[in-house]
């Protein structure tokens, strides 16, 4: 495949420790309801998977925010669950509900007969990373995504999103084993995953271990992060001459931030409870760091949100060191956007950081 | 007022680094729904706010699970919305839902209308706090409790649980001002209603800051930890010539840690996710520790419960110190027990904490 040349290398070169001009945003689901033109194509497909599901649709929303906002990076339109649900789980996203398979894994039985999907099942969303690659014409890089083994797991045993995550973790300390069996599964479907990602055109990939950190000190490691290794350790570094750097973020993950800089990701992402000045000096000079802005940031009025957006490339500091050398930072929320935020609020905010951010080279 | 001596002071020489025979474990939300005797409790009472108003119900419930387990704290039964129920905002607890403010505060009148509650409106707390001292009759020592400053904040504005506390951040970025003004107010509110609690016969009083962790680095500094502290230091920290320890548990503040080992308590609570030995390390000089097993844990089978209470244990590490002095640890769960708890799980925790914690000393 030929895809034309990158542009704008902002994104890719922060993710790798290498100056820019400015500190390079892109903000998790910047493809969402928040956005009105978003809801329209949505309302055309039928329904989220169908969206998801149709290469014109994927291809159409993912490229919505960049219509609006110079943002620095697309990242795929899909779901984190489209790889349980090649494994034959049955997801399905109930009206004004969130995310449900048919067939959650909870027994001996169901645990054995899991196994890493024919990655054929899942074409349609290698068919639009090559689409939205296509469409992107070089203005920005295309990030691919996946769910953590661990956080497939979560859905794939509760068998929908959980307050308490009481089915999963009474198998994961009543039945080490079988947990043990579906994190190795998930991870080698992962790793094909994100792998088949990139063939297609990805120019970087994001493991999403959203729910890493409602796992105990210790668990965390043996249940989640082990398996996310794996997956970055089975990954391909390099496509067509140019480094695919890989993104690791754990939600809540904060207390174990110098255990995840050492699992071989190129960037770290952050959510909003860490301090990323403390977290450069700990982990900087080996990873770059990526967000990690309070969403509900987003609600207060546009000078607000331009403040706080200053005060997180503020709290990173100059990203080149007295010694000349460069840390990276990639600018971005520490989760997914809310759907009820005033899209001209998300103006402010990309402006302010370019804005701020040269001021700060 | 005349209590009975204490014959086990276990919990309350841990929370002052004193030597201990056993490390001492209470849990929290240990009179709760998991009980069948508790359901039958508030079957009599007809709804949880009859259970708390009611000192007899109260009283009754609380010791409920000293019958069963030889804990090693009392902690009194009430709800954390208590203060702002006071303040006229009408607190009221749906079938099968969360609890609700009839009066939500979200503008700058209702803001301004707030004020520090007359604490004859709390009678019936304190008088339980007298009748459960009482039935005690120093089996083990009585703890006190209140929401934090910023933890009632939240469900004052948001007027109920929320997902995504957008109301309250939204409030705290766009109009600072008005939330400061809440927050200070809920300060004086909590201050004085713990000191009506210590006067009334709490041995030692804690404050859930059960929402910290969702806010941001600095935001929650000065949101949430300076109004905590605020607290501690209006606390009157002796009682009838005893020390009356301050425990001080923000859910999600191990990011913060030593910020708040640093606000005057005795105690930090920890949740799962932090290490223990660490956590030790870097604050067990200054502050004991309380916590920290993942009340998941407890629907893994018995031999799984004792397992990981041990690892527990083992993670904070002997007590004493190679220089003699001892730190202080307080074994509990990282978060409020699930009504779906087997009774006898408990039962294996409780006596493996004890066990294997003589064999660390």
């Amino acid at each position: 495949m030929m895809f034309a040349p990158l542009q704008n290398d902002s994104f890719l070169r922060a993710c790798l420790r290498e100056p820019t001009p400015h500190t390079p945003v892109w903000l998790m689901r910047q493809a969402g309801r928040y956005l009105p033109e978003y809801c329209a194509t949505r309302a055309k497909a039928g329904s989220f998977m169908g969206l998801a599901t149709n290469v014109d649709f994927a291809t159409e929303v993912t490229l919505q925010p960049l219509e609006r906002y110079p943002l620095d990076a697309a990242i795929l339109f899909s779901d984190i669950l489209t790889v349980p649900d090649a494994m034959g789980l049955g997801l399905s996203f109930a009206q004004g509900e969130g995310p449900r398979f048919a067939h959650p894994v909870r027994d001996e039985a169901a645990v054995a007969a899991l196994e890493v999907p024919d990655m054929e099942r899942l074409r349609y969303v290698f068919d639009a990373v090559t689409s939205i690659r296509r469409a992107l014409a070089g203005r920005v890089p295309l990030i691919g995504f996946s769910g953590s083994p661990w956080t497939l797991a979560c859905y794939m045993v509760e068998g929908a999103g959980s307050d308490d995550y009481r089915l999963v973790k009474s198998m994961l300390y009543g039945r080490p084993d079988l947990m043990h069996r579906i994190l190795d599964v998930n991870a080698r479907a992962v790793a094909a995953y994100l792998n088949a990602q990139i063939d297609a055109g990805a120019q970087a990939v994001m493991v999403f271990d959203s729910w890493g950190g409602v796992l105990a000190d210790g668990a965390f490691q043996r249940f989640s992060l082990r398996y996310t290794q794996q997956v970055v350790g089975a990954l391909q570094r390099h496509k067509d001459g140019q480094r695919v750097p890989v993104i690791v973020f754990t939600k809540g993950g904060g207390p174990w931030l110098e255990e995840i800089a050492a699992i071989g990701a190129d960037v770290v992402g952050l959510d909003w409870t860490v301090n990323l000045g403390r977290a450069r000096a700990a982990v900087g000079d080996r990873v770059a760091l990526q967000g990690n802005l309070d969403p509900n940031v987003l609600f207060a009025p546009p000078e607000a949100v331009a403040r706080e957006g200053a005060a997180v490339l503020d709290s990173f500091g100059r990203p080149q060191r007295p010694d000349g050398r460069w840390d990276g930072h990639i600018f971005n929320l520490g989760h997914g956007i809310s759907q009820f935020t005033p899209p001209e609020h998300v103006s402010a905010l990309v402006e302010a950081v370019h804005r701020h951010s040269k001021t700060l080279r």
